[in-house]
């Protein structure tokens, strides 16, 4: 049998996390939380267990998380979507951002992606027969040179794929940056498609820019979420695409033969939780900035330079001051003899640029980022 | 937006669930249990979730989980599989469907498919840019013409899509038919991908004839199964493919951008389950007989003639002797005037055949079967 996919290999969360294990390192590559849910939304699921929810949930979601949703949307971002054409629970965001890219990319279209890119969205896109057509971020900022983009665009240009907060820098996009976009796919056909899983994730203030807020993008607009990162439990895959009723249609048919729908308890919890503790999100901010802040000072006295992060709950660092090599061949050495596991940015980009930066995950309890933190400070 | 997928509306499933809730009938339609997963199987999710294993499980599935999968093939079909290289788990049986679809199917290429045909097949392939090559089950037996199948082959037949016990009639394939397919297949590149996500519920003491059982076969095939349908839990979404390691490592490529791994806490169940109650799926083939028994002697008294029901949980019928319309209009009718959620085939038929006959569920509560019958005898 020949491969439909030729550059890919095991996903580079799996291969770390396995060599963890296998190292005893500590394990900072792979973005999960060492912490758990909330014990009212896992009490909630028992819940829903016991009460005989334990059949198909509606293909689309229960009625009661697609309802939750549109209130949350709508409180942040002051959009109104309805929860019977817009909204759709998925398996994960990993289900929505395959089932768009499915839903609307074809054969010989291109699809513009940001590089470092998280590793799902080409397999995904070359799988359609599609071209992911990639463009650099500007390095240290992660920030999206706008000419380069217009630059890129042709007929076949069909999808803009952004991440807001960035997985791995944490950069952000601005309301400027949305703009921008909104400026050149005015008047196309072109969708843009929003991976925003770190919503509730964003620091010192600001305030996440979700394509939401700018009524001419949401137009035009998958936006993707995940719970995954916003209660602790990455593990329970319950994902959802925000899109206009045209798109969402389209997104449909290609979900319910992907998945058809998610775990159903879960479904029913999170509707149970959203609504009687909206403060959760709220406070996420805060929270992770806590964790941000403390892991920032606790490497200090290291030998890794540490960049600015701006969202999400990872923190690039640049190693060049311990070692000489790339990001794999670090990373590689980091999980053996310094008793860390670290993300290397190299899978994540089509050319690497040399850089000399690995990301480490800092959703973690104050003991896991001590333990790393003195095996670090040893480098 | 040009939809990618014009063929396809709302899965009939969701239409139908929908109308049995505005008309308030008894829904034997979309294929689910009215009745509870096991409690020990409860329990142990709730346990997995206070234990702390709410973060992503390995994108294969876990360890125990697929040592208990190999552990079941190798009893059940005396087949060997390796839990490493073997087998994966996944957002049920859809998204094994579909992976395995996508993995193995390249634009231009042909599936055969055999007609009734569950709606979630052709969608797949269509969006590999391949075409479905529908042969149709010889009624009312819905057994295979094996002579069709091989006037059907050319050089571009790349799978075929075999399901046994058949969804919605129940058939199921015999020793002769895997030998017949294995002839055909033999010194071709074809991959046989087989759904037996029934394959503990067989009737009259038969046994379910896997792929797995059968060496020729197996070594070119994937099979996909799930434990909803075997552990009354078709909203938890935990199914599985079975295929050789070069088989299998391409289905994990594409599996793992697609929901990358299903809802941990139920793996950890689901492990814990069949290591401690084996019992359970070995029962099952005497739990649904009686089930399958009860249901036809309730509806012996009214116009519907029943069909045969070697297998599954639905019970074909044929309503000609109450009105002459086709399938799509009785189902109509039945779900408004009759107070009964039935599916009909037409929907699973590239070409419909204009048989009368409508699919019952009948993995149901004495109380809904009653109430079912009740209706369907006054017809
Ligand atoms: C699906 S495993 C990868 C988790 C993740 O989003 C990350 O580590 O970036
Ligand atoms: C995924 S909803 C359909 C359930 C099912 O397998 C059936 O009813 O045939």
């Amino acid at each position: 049998i020949e491969t439909k996919l030729p550059k890919v290999g095991t996903t580079i969360f799996s291969v770390m996390s396995h060599l963890a294990v296998q190292h005893k390192a500590v394990n900072l590559g792979q973005g999960f939380p060492d912490f758990e849910p909330p014990q009212a939304l896992r009490d909630a699921v028992s819940r829903a267990m016991t009460n005989g929810l334990n059949q198909y949930a509606p293909g689309i979601g229960t009625a009661a998380l697609r309802e939750q949703i549109a209130l949350k949307t709508e409180r942040l971002y002051g959009h109104k979507v309805s929860p019977d054409s817009d909204i759709t629970v998925t398996s994960g965001a990993t289900e929505a951002l395959f089932a768009a890219i499915a839903a609307v990319v074809r054969a010989g279209d291109e699809v513009i992606v940001f590089d470092p890119a998280y590793d799902s969205y080409e397999p995904a896109i070359d799988l359609q027969g599609a071209r992911a057509v990639h463009i650099p971020l500007t390095v240290p900022s992660f920030s999206i040179d706008w000419q380069r983009v217009r630059d890129a665009i042709t007929p076949k240009t069909r999808v803009i794929l952004i991440n807001s907060p960035h997985n791995p820098s944490g950069a952000v996009l601005s309301r400027a940056d949305l703009d921008e976009l909104a400026d050149i796919v005015r008047n196309t056909p072109i969708i843009v498609l929003s991976d925003e899983v770190y919503e509730h994730i964003v620091y010192d203030g600001a305030e996440h820019q979700s394509v939401l807020r700018h009524a001419e993008l949401a137009e035009r607009s998958i936006v993707v979420s995940s719970f995954g990162k916003t209660y602790h439990c990455t593990g329970w895959k319950v994902g959802y695409a925000v899109a206009p009723a045209k798109l969402s249609a389209e997104f449909r048919k290609v979900h319910q033969y992907l998945t058809f729908c998610t775990f159903h308890p879960a479904q029913v919890a999170f509707a149970e939780f959203l609504a009687s503790t909206p403060e959760h999100y709220l406070e996420l901010p805060a929270f992770y900035q806590v964790k941000r802040d403390r892991f920032r000072k606790l490497l200090a006295p290291s030998r890794l330079k540490l960049l600015d992060v701006p969202g999400g709950y990872f923190q690039l660092v640049d190693y060049s001051a311990i070692r000489d090599e790339d990001d794999l061949a670090f990373c590689e050495w980091l999980v053996k003899e310094g008793g860390v596991a670290a993300i290397p940015l190299t899978p994540f980009y089509e050319k690497a640029p040399g850089t000399r930066l690995v990301r480490l995950c800092f959703a973690k309890s104050d003991a896991t980022m001590d333990a790393a933190a003195e095996r670090l400070c040893k480098l």
